[in-house]
């Protein structure tokens, strides 16, 4: 039924339906089959700092969505402004991905969702004691018994809530979108070159998907080493063998234009020298300015609609609500 | 013009016109004579954090619009974790005070502004640097230039927007309002007797006006001394005079539920404790747990409506952005 939809929605746009079929990206489409309910619980959840032990640290701190999903910094800030270990990837469309993580340690947005409020280094609070906070909050009890249909608060249904939330946070829309449906103007000669020697140099083999990315773990450094300090080894952390070492998840290439900087470090700033690494280190090519700035085109045309929403009013804390303990 | 709409509007809600003409708190108005595209820009540089060293905490970190406009902590956290002095007061209705700061020395919002980008326990960025980072930004370049109608970029506009925009976050439409607008059944008869109670016992002395407060600067302490640790000496520090040692602004008590913790120094989580030391420190005064609980019930029903509107989508940074620094 809702595939029909869709399906007569694409004929209106495009008079040749199938004209993605063979592209090596697919248009995102919108959010599918989201529990509202759930969804706008766990808007409220990613947006609150009560997550986190000093009251001060939210998802959106570091997830920030005004900006893409990400911080935009090299390495995170975390719990009394601790230097991260890695870049922070962007939340938008990462639904879409075959796991979480850089290192895909995390099998969805659920499972992730539980690391970083435990995480010493991010929000350096408990489980137990998340818990407790929201138990104290008449708003959230209420909230939770009525998307829930019971009493109780736990940590699987706040994870389960954020995650449902963070499904929503797709971004369809973007012009190659649009061209991909089959509108000719939506593009540029210069971004549709790009698109052509992004397919032809090989980009796709590993960005390809809805996402341009997220499909599979591949070696940072496949033809030349990667010269980084960040000691991060990849995939390897969790499979353990060899051959993953220094493999990361291939990061989306959706909405790229604001999630720098780039790479698990963090160290590229701006596209024209993340595509000119990637050119050199995964493909042994070297870009010349005008295909360094085609495929930069090209990549800036995949910035789609952002989330757009109200910002969620968070339930006030009671009198015995646990204190949020920044300096300790 | 605007008045005579008005005037029209209260007539249809209020048989009696007068009904608050002669109440010592008058309703809160919607905001008027917003210039939109200022309110706007100043929407997105409240948002920003990239006006702050460390390019992670903006206005809204510390006057968080998800939590009636405050952080809900005894001090803030400001750039590299330092413990900020004082409580931050809400943003909320602010533009109705008679100055800025707990001790009034800011005249204005649009002054006031200017203050945390370039405080070193805060964003501790400098003006130079703030306006460096926005010029290079081509979003805000032609943004600004649309809405000044003039190239270039400088803290006197950065600041305008900024102030422009927090005078759309004024909360009309709270119960208590409701009810002074002609509307009996708004509140309960505790909430009434709380009113009764709040007015007899001569709260209103000091919080007054359409803000409940914001219009003078008074003792803390007048009948018996307040301790605390905190070396803040109000409006002294402004004054140099004696008479003005331990004066503070009188908070606003709109939306004051969401605004805990109380007092300059933060050491009061709850309004029970708030209004008993309120009683007992300002006017002599020991409520009875009833009196205390039909006060508080008053209080939360000056809960307006919280400012509602799309998450700002931030402009992305250029290649040449400087690049923010959390760490050094
Ligand atoms: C202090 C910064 C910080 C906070 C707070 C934080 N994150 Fe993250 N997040 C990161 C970093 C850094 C990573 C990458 C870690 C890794 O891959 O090892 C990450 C990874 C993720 C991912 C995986 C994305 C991908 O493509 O692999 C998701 C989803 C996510 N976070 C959601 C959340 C949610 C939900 C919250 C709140 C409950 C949250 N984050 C809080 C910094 C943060
Ligand atoms: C062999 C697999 C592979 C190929 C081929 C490849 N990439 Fe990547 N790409 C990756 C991986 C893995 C990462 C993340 C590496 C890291 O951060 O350590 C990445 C990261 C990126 C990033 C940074 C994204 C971010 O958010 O940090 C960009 C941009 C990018 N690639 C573009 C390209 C372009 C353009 C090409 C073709 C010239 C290309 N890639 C070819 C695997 C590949
Ligand atoms: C690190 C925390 C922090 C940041 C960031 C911050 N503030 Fe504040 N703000 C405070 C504190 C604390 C006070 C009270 C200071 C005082 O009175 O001495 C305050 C006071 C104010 C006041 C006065 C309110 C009143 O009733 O007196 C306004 C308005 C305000 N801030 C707006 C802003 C704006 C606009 C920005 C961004 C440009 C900003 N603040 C950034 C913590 C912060
Ligand atoms: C003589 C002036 C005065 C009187 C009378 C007075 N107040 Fe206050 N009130 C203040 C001042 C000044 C502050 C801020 C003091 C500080 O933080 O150091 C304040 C703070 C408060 C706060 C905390 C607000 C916040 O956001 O921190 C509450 C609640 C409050 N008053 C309620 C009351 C009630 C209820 C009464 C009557 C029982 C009352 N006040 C009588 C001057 C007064
Ligand atoms: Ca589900
Ligand atoms: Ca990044
Ligand atoms: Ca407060
Ligand atoms: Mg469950």
């Amino acid at each position: 039924m809702k595939l029909k939809v869709l399906a007569a929605a694409l004929v209106a746009v495009a008079p040749s339906t199938a004209v993605f079929a063979s592209e090596p990206i697919q248009p995102i489409r919108p959010a599918q089959e989201i529990n509202l309910a759930q969804a706008e619980l766990g808007k409220k959840l990613y947006f609150d700092p009560r997550l986190s032990k000093s009251g001060f640290i939210s998802c959106n701190s570091c997830h920030n969505l005004s900006m893409g999903g990400s911080d935009n910094l090299r390495t995170s800030i975390g719990h009394n402004w601790q230097e991260g270990p890695i870049n922070s990837p962007t939340v938008l469309n990462s639904s879409l991905s075959v796991a979480q993580f850089w290192d895909g340690r995390a099998a969805d947005l659920k499972e992730q969702a539980g690391g970083p409020i435990a995480n010493p280094g991010e929000m350096a609070f408990t489980h137990t004691l998340a818990t407790s906070v929201l138990e104290s909050i008449p708003g959230y009890v209420n909230e939770f018994k009525l998307v829930y249909g019971e009493d109780g608060i736990d940590i699987d249904k706040v994870t389960e809530a954020i995650a449902e939330f963070e499904k929503t946070l797709v971004t369809p829309n973007s012009r190659f979108d649009k061209w991909l449906l089959g509108d000719q103007n939506a593009l540029s000669a210069d971004e549709v070159a790009g698109y052509e020697l992004f397919k032809n140099s090989g980009c796709v083999a590993c960005h390809n998907g809805a996402a341009a990315g997220g499909t599979t773990f591949q070696k940072m450094g496949l033809v030349e080493p990667y010269q980084t300090d960040n000691p991060a080894e990849g995939r390897y952390a969790v499979t353990g063998k060899d051959a993953d070492r220094f493999s990361f998840k291939v990061p989306t290439l959706r909405n790229v234009e604001l999630t720098y900087p780039y790479f698990h470090d963090g160290a590229a700033w701006s596209l024209e020298e993340a595509v000119n690494t990637m050119g050199r280190i995964q493909l042994g090519k070297n870009f010349t300015p005008e295909e360094n700035a085609q495929i930069v085109a090209f990549l800036k045309s995949m910035t789609g609609d952002q989330p757009s929403f109200a910002m969620p009013i968070l339930p006030p804390s009671a009198a015995n609500t646990p204190q949020p303990q920044p300096f300790d």
